[in-house]
Protein backbone atom coordinates (compact mmCIF):
# COMPACT_ATOMS: atom_id res chain seq x y z
CA UNK A 1 0.00 0.00 0.00
CA UNK A 2 1.57 3.48 -1.09
CA UNK A 3 2.26 6.19 2.21
CA UNK A 4 -0.45 7.94 0.52
CA UNK A 5 -2.86 5.43 0.60
CA UNK A 6 -1.82 4.65 4.37
CA UNK A 7 -2.06 7.86 5.32
CA UNK A 8 -5.86 8.35 3.71
CA UNK A 9 -6.99 5.53 5.18
CA UNK A 10 -5.72 6.24 8.77
CA UNK A 11 -7.32 9.58 8.30
CA UNK A 12 -11.06 7.84 7.30
CA UNK A 13 -10.62 5.73 9.53
CA UNK A 14 -10.18 8.19 12.61
CA UNK A 15 -13.21 10.32 11.15
CA UNK A 16 -15.14 6.98 11.13
CA UNK A 17 -14.40 6.43 14.99
CA UNK A 18 -15.88 10.25 15.17
CA UNK A 19 -18.69 10.14 13.33
CA UNK A 20 -19.48 7.53 15.55
CA UNK A 21 -19.38 9.65 18.44
CA UNK A 22 -20.66 12.53 17.09
CA UNK A 23 -22.56 12.29 14.03
CA UNK A 24 -21.28 12.91 10.63
CA UNK A 25 -22.12 16.35 9.93
CA UNK A 26 -19.36 16.54 12.53
CA UNK A 27 -16.69 15.62 10.53
CA UNK A 28 -14.66 18.57 8.81
CA UNK A 29 -11.04 18.67 8.23
CA UNK A 30 -10.74 20.86 11.23
CA UNK A 31 -12.22 18.31 13.51
CA UNK A 32 -10.21 15.56 12.16
CA UNK A 33 -7.17 17.35 12.26
CA UNK A 34 -7.73 17.92 16.08
CA UNK A 35 -8.47 14.32 16.44
CA UNK A 36 -5.36 12.96 14.99
CA UNK A 37 -3.60 16.09 16.43
CA UNK A 38 -1.93 17.05 13.30
CA UNK A 39 -1.87 20.58 11.15
CA UNK A 40 -5.13 20.70 9.39
CA UNK A 41 -3.15 21.24 5.88
CA UNK A 42 -1.94 17.46 6.57
CA UNK A 43 -6.03 16.43 6.44
CA UNK A 44 -6.62 18.84 3.82
CA UNK A 45 -4.18 17.50 1.55
CA UNK A 46 -6.20 14.06 1.18
CA UNK A 47 -9.65 15.58 1.65
CA UNK A 48 -9.83 19.24 0.38
CA UNK A 49 -13.76 19.55 1.17
CA UNK A 50 -15.48 18.45 4.29
CA UNK A 51 -17.41 16.01 2.04
CA UNK A 52 -15.04 14.14 0.50
CA UNK A 53 -14.31 12.88 4.18
CA UNK A 54 -17.60 12.10 5.31
CA UNK A 55 -18.17 10.47 1.58
CA UNK A 56 -14.68 8.56 2.95
CA UNK A 57 -16.52 7.59 6.33
CA UNK A 58 -19.79 6.25 4.74
CA UNK A 59 -17.56 4.07 1.65
CA UNK A 60 -15.51 2.45 4.62
CA UNK A 61 -18.50 1.55 6.75
CA UNK A 62 -20.73 0.55 3.43
CA UNK A 63 -17.16 -1.91 2.98
CA UNK A 64 -17.54 -3.36 6.77
CA UNK A 65 -21.48 -3.86 5.81
CA UNK A 66 -20.18 -5.76 2.71
CA UNK A 67 -17.54 -7.88 4.54
CA UNK A 68 -19.45 -8.60 7.85
CA UNK A 69 -23.07 -8.90 6.82
CA UNK A 70 -23.63 -9.49 2.65
CA UNK A 71 -20.66 -11.42 2.01
CA UNK A 72 -21.49 -14.15 5.03
CA UNK A 73 -25.40 -13.96 3.69
CA UNK A 74 -24.08 -14.48 0.12
CA UNK A 75 -22.74 -17.85 0.82
CA UNK A 76 -25.89 -19.32 1.55
CA UNK A 77 -28.74 -20.69 -0.75
CA UNK A 78 -30.89 -18.23 -3.17
CA UNK A 79 -33.90 -17.12 -1.69
CA UNK A 80 -35.49 -17.51 2.02
CA UNK A 81 -31.92 -19.15 3.52
CA UNK A 82 -29.96 -16.28 2.14
CA UNK A 83 -32.66 -13.31 3.13
CA UNK A 84 -32.45 -15.28 6.56
CA UNK A 85 -29.03 -14.52 7.38
CA UNK A 86 -28.69 -11.61 5.22
CA UNK A 87 -31.54 -10.41 8.54
CA UNK A 88 -29.74 -11.65 11.46
CA UNK A 89 -25.88 -11.11 10.32
CA UNK A 90 -27.58 -7.24 10.49
CA UNK A 91 -28.95 -7.21 13.76
CA UNK A 92 -25.84 -9.13 14.70
CA UNK A 93 -23.53 -6.42 13.01
CA UNK A 94 -25.70 -3.20 14.39
CA UNK A 95 -26.13 -5.08 17.97
CA UNK A 96 -22.06 -4.92 18.01
CA UNK A 97 -20.90 -2.15 16.06
CA UNK A 98 -17.68 -0.52 16.59
CA UNK A 99 -18.76 3.03 16.60
CA UNK A 100 -20.47 4.49 19.55
CA UNK A 101 -22.92 5.73 17.36
CA UNK A 102 -24.64 2.47 16.48
CA UNK A 103 -24.81 1.92 12.57
CA UNK A 104 -23.64 5.37 11.39
CA UNK A 105 -25.99 4.88 7.96
CA UNK A 106 -29.01 4.75 10.10
CA UNK A 107 -28.05 7.88 12.21
CA UNK A 108 -26.68 9.51 9.02
CA UNK A 109 -30.09 9.02 7.38
CA UNK A 110 -32.21 10.98 9.80
CA UNK A 111 -28.97 13.94 10.44
CA UNK A 112 -28.98 14.20 6.47
CA UNK A 113 -32.31 14.21 5.35
CA UNK A 114 -33.09 17.33 5.21
CA UNK A 115 -29.49 18.45 3.91
CA UNK A 116 -29.05 18.72 0.39
CA UNK A 117 -26.00 17.69 -0.87
CA UNK A 118 -23.39 14.99 -1.86
CA UNK A 119 -23.89 13.46 0.95
CA UNK A 120 -27.61 13.19 0.88
CA UNK A 121 -26.98 12.00 -2.87
CA UNK A 122 -24.66 9.19 -1.96
CA UNK A 123 -26.89 8.09 0.66
CA UNK A 124 -30.21 7.68 -1.27
CA UNK A 125 -27.60 5.82 -3.50
CA UNK A 126 -26.58 3.54 -0.83
CA UNK A 127 -30.23 2.76 0.65
CA UNK A 128 -31.37 2.36 -3.10
CA UNK A 129 -28.35 -0.31 -3.33
CA UNK A 130 -29.62 -1.74 -0.51
CA UNK A 131 -33.39 -2.19 -1.38
CA UNK A 132 -32.60 -3.42 -4.67
CA UNK A 133 -30.28 -6.58 -3.01
CA UNK A 134 -33.38 -7.17 -0.67
CA UNK A 135 -35.26 -6.85 -3.78
CA UNK A 136 -33.42 -9.33 -5.81
CA UNK A 137 -33.60 -11.98 -2.82
CA UNK A 138 -37.44 -11.56 -2.31
CA UNK A 139 -37.43 -12.38 -5.76
CA UNK A 140 -35.52 -15.31 -5.58
CA UNK A 141 -37.94 -16.36 -2.92
CA UNK A 142 -40.95 -16.16 -5.02
CA UNK A 143 -39.23 -17.71 -7.99
CA UNK A 144 -38.38 -20.79 -6.02
CA UNK A 145 -42.02 -21.10 -4.52
CA UNK A 146 -40.98 -20.69 -0.60
CA UNK A 147 -42.69 -16.47 -1.15
CA UNK A 148 -46.20 -15.98 -3.12
CA UNK A 149 -46.11 -15.25 -6.47
CA UNK A 150 -48.51 -12.05 -5.89
CA UNK A 151 -45.63 -11.68 -2.59
CA UNK A 152 -45.79 -7.29 -2.98
CA UNK A 153 -42.11 -6.92 -3.10
CA UNK A 154 -41.44 -3.27 -2.48
CA UNK A 155 -44.16 -3.80 0.91
CA UNK A 156 -41.87 -6.68 1.93
CA UNK A 157 -39.17 -4.39 1.49
CA UNK A 158 -40.70 -1.66 3.26
CA UNK A 159 -41.70 -3.00 6.29
CA UNK A 160 -38.32 -5.42 6.49
CA UNK A 161 -36.92 -1.76 6.51
CA UNK A 162 -39.35 -0.74 9.72
CA UNK A 163 -37.96 -4.09 11.62
CA UNK A 164 -34.33 -3.61 11.39
CA UNK A 165 -35.01 0.31 12.32
CA UNK A 166 -37.04 -0.80 15.00
CA UNK A 167 -34.69 -3.22 16.16
CA UNK A 168 -31.58 -0.81 16.44
CA UNK A 169 -34.04 1.60 18.29
CA UNK A 170 -35.20 -1.11 20.81
CA UNK A 171 -31.49 -2.06 21.83
CA UNK A 172 -29.94 1.26 21.13
CA UNK A 173 -31.94 4.16 22.96
CA UNK A 174 -34.36 1.63 25.26
CA UNK A 175 -31.64 -1.05 26.08
CA UNK A 176 -34.09 -3.48 25.37
CA UNK A 177 -33.20 -6.94 26.41
CA UNK A 178 -35.62 -8.07 23.96
CA UNK A 179 -34.81 -6.33 21.27
CA UNK A 180 -33.64 -8.98 18.68
CA UNK A 181 -36.07 -11.32 19.55
CA UNK A 182 -38.40 -9.04 18.99
CA UNK A 183 -37.29 -8.44 15.47
CA UNK A 184 -36.58 -11.65 14.71
CA UNK A 185 -40.57 -12.87 15.69
CA UNK A 186 -41.47 -9.54 13.70
CA UNK A 187 -38.99 -10.90 10.73
CA UNK A 188 -41.06 -14.18 11.31
CA UNK A 189 -44.42 -12.94 11.03
CA UNK A 190 -43.93 -10.82 7.73
CA UNK A 191 -42.52 -14.20 5.88
CA UNK A 192 -45.10 -16.03 7.39
CA UNK A 193 -48.05 -13.71 6.03
CA UNK A 194 -46.41 -13.90 2.11
CA UNK A 195 -45.49 -17.45 2.69
CA UNK A 196 -46.23 -19.92 -0.43
CA UNK A 197 -48.82 -22.81 1.07
CA UNK A 198 -46.66 -25.67 0.31
CA UNK A 199 -48.51 -28.28 -2.35
CA UNK A 200 -50.67 -31.31 -0.74
CA UNK A 201 -48.17 -34.11 -0.40
CA UNK A 202 -50.87 -36.30 -2.97
CA UNK A 203 -50.43 -33.78 -5.18
CA UNK A 204 -48.04 -36.00 -7.13
CA UNK A 205 -46.21 -32.96 -9.22
CA UNK A 206 -42.90 -33.76 -8.17
CA UNK A 207 -42.53 -30.36 -6.90
CA UNK A 208 -41.82 -29.83 -3.22
CA UNK A 209 -41.97 -26.53 -1.02
CA UNK A 210 -38.88 -25.54 0.19
CA UNK A 211 -38.02 -26.58 3.65
CA UNK A 212 -38.24 -23.06 5.36
CA UNK A 213 -41.37 -22.56 3.77
CA UNK A 214 -42.70 -25.62 5.28
CA UNK A 215 -41.50 -24.75 8.61
CA UNK A 216 -42.98 -21.54 8.92
CA UNK B 1 -47.54 35.87 29.91
CA UNK B 2 -44.76 37.34 32.35
CA UNK B 3 -41.92 39.15 30.35
CA UNK B 4 -39.56 36.37 31.70
CA UNK B 5 -41.85 33.43 30.55
CA UNK B 6 -42.12 35.27 27.05
CA UNK B 7 -38.22 35.96 26.96
CA UNK B 8 -37.63 31.69 27.93
CA UNK B 9 -40.46 30.79 25.67
CA UNK B 10 -38.86 32.43 22.62
CA UNK B 11 -35.58 31.27 23.24
CA UNK B 12 -36.61 27.69 22.96
CA UNK B 13 -38.59 28.43 19.65
CA UNK B 14 -35.83 29.39 18.19
CA UNK B 15 -33.31 26.91 19.28
CA UNK B 16 -36.05 24.35 18.55
CA UNK B 17 -35.93 25.70 14.63
CA UNK B 18 -32.30 25.52 15.06
CA UNK B 19 -31.89 21.48 16.16
CA UNK B 20 -34.66 20.80 13.31
CA UNK B 21 -31.89 22.50 10.85
CA UNK B 22 -28.58 20.94 13.01
CA UNK B 23 -29.61 18.12 15.61
CA UNK B 24 -30.02 19.08 18.85
CA UNK B 25 -26.74 18.31 19.93
CA UNK B 26 -26.05 21.58 17.34
CA UNK B 27 -27.74 23.35 20.60
CA UNK B 28 -25.50 25.27 22.82
CA UNK B 29 -26.22 28.64 25.07
CA UNK B 30 -23.50 29.60 22.26
CA UNK B 31 -25.24 28.60 19.50
CA UNK B 32 -28.78 30.07 19.98
CA UNK B 33 -27.24 32.90 21.13
CA UNK B 34 -25.73 33.72 17.48
CA UNK B 35 -28.94 32.94 16.34
CA UNK B 36 -30.65 35.22 18.00
CA UNK B 37 -28.02 38.27 17.28
CA UNK B 38 -28.04 38.64 21.39
CA UNK B 39 -25.09 38.51 23.71
CA UNK B 40 -24.20 34.90 25.54
CA UNK B 41 -25.47 35.90 28.37
CA UNK B 42 -29.25 37.01 28.08
CA UNK B 43 -29.79 32.96 26.76
CA UNK B 44 -27.65 31.96 29.54
CA UNK B 45 -30.30 33.96 32.39
CA UNK B 46 -32.98 31.38 31.31
CA UNK B 47 -31.35 28.43 30.74
CA UNK B 48 -27.60 28.00 32.52
CA UNK B 49 -26.53 24.65 31.49
CA UNK B 50 -27.01 23.80 27.42
CA UNK B 51 -28.90 20.41 28.68
CA UNK B 52 -31.68 22.82 30.17
CA UNK B 53 -32.21 24.52 26.84
CA UNK B 54 -32.17 20.83 25.27
CA UNK B 55 -34.91 19.21 27.28
CA UNK B 56 -36.85 22.98 26.66
CA UNK B 57 -36.71 21.83 22.85
CA UNK B 58 -37.78 18.51 23.71
CA UNK B 59 -40.56 19.71 26.25
CA UNK B 60 -41.95 22.30 23.32
CA UNK B 61 -41.47 19.20 20.93
CA UNK B 62 -43.60 17.21 23.19
CA UNK B 63 -46.47 19.65 23.95
CA UNK B 64 -46.81 19.67 20.01
CA UNK B 65 -46.97 16.33 19.66
CA UNK B 66 -49.94 15.85 22.24
CA UNK B 67 -51.71 19.16 20.68
CA UNK B 68 -51.34 17.92 17.04
CA UNK B 69 -51.33 13.95 17.82
CA UNK B 70 -52.74 12.81 21.11
CA UNK B 71 -54.84 15.00 21.85
CA UNK B 72 -56.99 14.61 18.88
CA UNK B 73 -56.69 10.81 19.22
CA UNK B 74 -58.48 10.86 22.43
CA UNK B 75 -61.46 12.41 21.14
CA UNK B 76 -62.23 9.39 19.13
CA UNK B 77 -63.96 5.74 21.31
CA UNK B 78 -61.35 3.95 23.19
CA UNK B 79 -59.83 1.00 21.00
CA UNK B 80 -59.15 0.53 17.08
CA UNK B 81 -60.62 3.61 16.62
CA UNK B 82 -58.44 5.75 19.11
CA UNK B 83 -55.42 4.04 17.75
CA UNK B 84 -55.96 4.43 14.08
CA UNK B 85 -56.49 7.87 14.30
CA UNK B 86 -53.31 7.95 16.68
CA UNK B 87 -51.03 6.39 13.57
CA UNK B 88 -53.01 8.81 11.08
CA UNK B 89 -52.28 11.63 13.24
CA UNK B 90 -48.93 10.56 13.88
CA UNK B 91 -47.79 10.34 10.13
CA UNK B 92 -49.32 13.37 9.02
CA UNK B 93 -47.64 14.97 11.74
CA UNK B 94 -44.35 13.60 10.92
CA UNK B 95 -45.02 14.46 7.33
CA UNK B 96 -45.72 18.32 7.66
CA UNK B 97 -43.44 18.78 10.62
CA UNK B 98 -42.70 22.40 10.52
CA UNK B 99 -39.27 21.48 12.08
CA UNK B 100 -37.00 21.34 9.20
CA UNK B 101 -35.46 18.19 10.46
CA UNK B 102 -38.58 16.05 10.42
CA UNK B 103 -39.64 14.52 13.52
CA UNK B 104 -37.35 15.80 16.07
CA UNK B 105 -37.71 12.78 18.71
CA UNK B 106 -36.87 10.39 15.58
CA UNK B 107 -33.52 12.20 14.73
CA UNK B 108 -32.55 12.82 18.21
CA UNK B 109 -33.31 9.40 19.24
CA UNK B 110 -30.94 8.23 16.75
CA UNK B 111 -27.99 10.94 17.92
CA UNK B 112 -28.46 10.54 21.72
CA UNK B 113 -28.81 6.46 21.92
CA UNK B 114 -25.06 6.66 23.22
CA UNK B 115 -24.85 10.17 25.03
CA UNK B 116 -25.17 9.44 28.34
CA UNK B 117 -26.63 12.40 30.33
CA UNK B 118 -30.35 14.07 31.19
CA UNK B 119 -30.97 14.69 27.25
CA UNK B 120 -30.52 10.84 26.85
CA UNK B 121 -32.92 10.43 30.03
CA UNK B 122 -35.56 12.29 29.24
CA UNK B 123 -35.57 11.13 25.79
CA UNK B 124 -36.30 7.45 27.35
CA UNK B 125 -38.97 8.46 29.76
CA UNK B 126 -40.69 10.22 26.81
CA UNK B 127 -40.44 6.81 24.59
CA UNK B 128 -41.49 4.90 27.95
CA UNK B 129 -44.76 7.48 27.82
CA UNK B 130 -46.08 7.10 24.14
CA UNK B 131 -45.60 3.09 24.46
CA UNK B 132 -47.17 3.47 27.80
CA UNK B 133 -50.08 5.57 25.53
CA UNK B 134 -50.22 2.97 22.32
CA UNK B 135 -50.25 -0.14 25.54
CA UNK B 136 -53.07 1.70 26.84
CA UNK B 137 -55.19 1.91 23.12
CA UNK B 138 -53.97 -1.80 22.51
CA UNK B 139 -55.63 -3.17 25.64
CA UNK B 140 -58.80 -1.45 25.42
CA UNK B 141 -58.90 -2.98 21.76
CA UNK B 142 -58.35 -6.44 23.54
CA UNK B 143 -61.14 -5.45 26.18
CA UNK B 144 -62.94 -4.71 23.85
CA UNK B 145 -63.06 -7.48 21.46
CA UNK B 146 -61.52 -5.92 18.75
CA UNK B 147 -58.05 -7.32 18.86
CA UNK B 148 -57.60 -11.01 19.97
CA UNK B 149 -57.31 -11.83 24.01
CA UNK B 150 -53.74 -13.64 23.10
CA UNK B 151 -52.40 -10.46 21.18
CA UNK B 152 -48.95 -9.75 21.92
CA UNK B 153 -49.24 -6.12 23.57
CA UNK B 154 -45.29 -5.61 23.19
CA UNK B 155 -45.15 -7.08 19.94
CA UNK B 156 -47.86 -5.41 18.60
CA UNK B 157 -46.12 -2.06 19.81
CA UNK B 158 -42.21 -2.85 19.21
CA UNK B 159 -43.96 -3.54 15.06
CA UNK B 160 -46.04 -0.56 15.05
CA UNK B 161 -42.91 1.53 15.62
CA UNK B 162 -41.02 -0.19 13.09
CA UNK B 163 -43.81 1.29 11.00
CA UNK B 164 -43.53 5.07 12.19
CA UNK B 165 -39.83 4.82 11.93
CA UNK B 166 -40.11 3.13 8.09
CA UNK B 167 -42.72 5.78 7.56
CA UNK B 168 -40.09 8.18 8.45
CA UNK B 169 -37.13 7.47 6.82
CA UNK B 170 -38.89 6.98 3.71
CA UNK B 171 -40.83 9.78 2.86
CA UNK B 172 -38.15 12.16 4.65
CA UNK B 173 -35.15 10.38 3.04
CA UNK B 174 -36.08 8.38 0.01
CA UNK B 175 -38.70 11.11 -0.65
CA UNK B 176 -41.00 7.89 -1.89
CA UNK B 177 -44.64 9.09 -2.40
CA UNK B 178 -45.84 5.90 -1.56
CA UNK B 179 -44.79 6.22 1.59
CA UNK B 180 -47.74 7.33 3.69
CA UNK B 181 -49.41 4.42 1.99
CA UNK B 182 -46.87 1.62 2.30
CA UNK B 183 -47.39 2.77 6.27
CA UNK B 184 -50.87 2.66 6.67
CA UNK B 185 -50.97 -0.89 4.38
CA UNK B 186 -48.13 -2.14 6.84
CA UNK B 187 -50.44 -1.26 10.34
CA UNK B 188 -53.85 -2.93 8.34
CA UNK B 189 -51.66 -5.93 8.18
CA UNK B 190 -50.51 -5.33 11.84
CA UNK B 191 -54.39 -5.12 13.22
CA UNK B 192 -55.49 -8.06 11.10
CA UNK B 193 -52.92 -10.53 12.36
CA UNK B 194 -54.45 -9.79 16.16
CA UNK B 195 -57.91 -8.77 14.65
CA UNK B 196 -60.28 -11.10 16.97
CA UNK B 197 -62.94 -13.55 15.14
CA UNK B 198 -66.21 -12.12 15.05
CA UNK B 199 -68.56 -14.94 16.63
CA UNK B 200 -70.89 -16.28 13.86
CA UNK B 201 -74.16 -14.86 13.66
CA UNK B 202 -76.02 -17.43 14.52
CA UNK B 203 -74.39 -17.57 18.00
CA UNK B 204 -76.87 -15.44 19.38
CA UNK B 205 -75.29 -15.00 22.23
CA UNK B 206 -76.05 -10.88 21.65
CA UNK B 207 -72.82 -10.11 21.68
CA UNK B 208 -71.85 -8.53 18.24
CA UNK B 209 -68.33 -8.05 17.23
CA UNK B 210 -66.80 -4.64 16.79
CA UNK B 211 -67.61 -2.87 13.73
CA UNK B 212 -63.56 -2.43 12.67
CA UNK B 213 -63.03 -5.73 13.56
CA UNK B 214 -65.19 -6.87 11.53
CA UNK B 215 -64.76 -4.21 8.35
CA UNK B 216 -60.63 -6.00 8.31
Amino acid sequence: MSRNRYARDFIVDRATELAGRLGLSAISTGSVARELACPKSSVFHHFPHKHQLQLGVLEAVTRELARQVVHPALQHPPGLPRLDQLVSGWIAWDGNCDYAGGCLFIATATEFDDRPGPVRDHLVRLYQLWQHLLDSMVRAAVTRGELRPDTDRPQFIHDLHGILLAYHHTARLLEDPDARRRALTAYQSLVKRWTAIPPPRDAGSGVTAAPLAAER
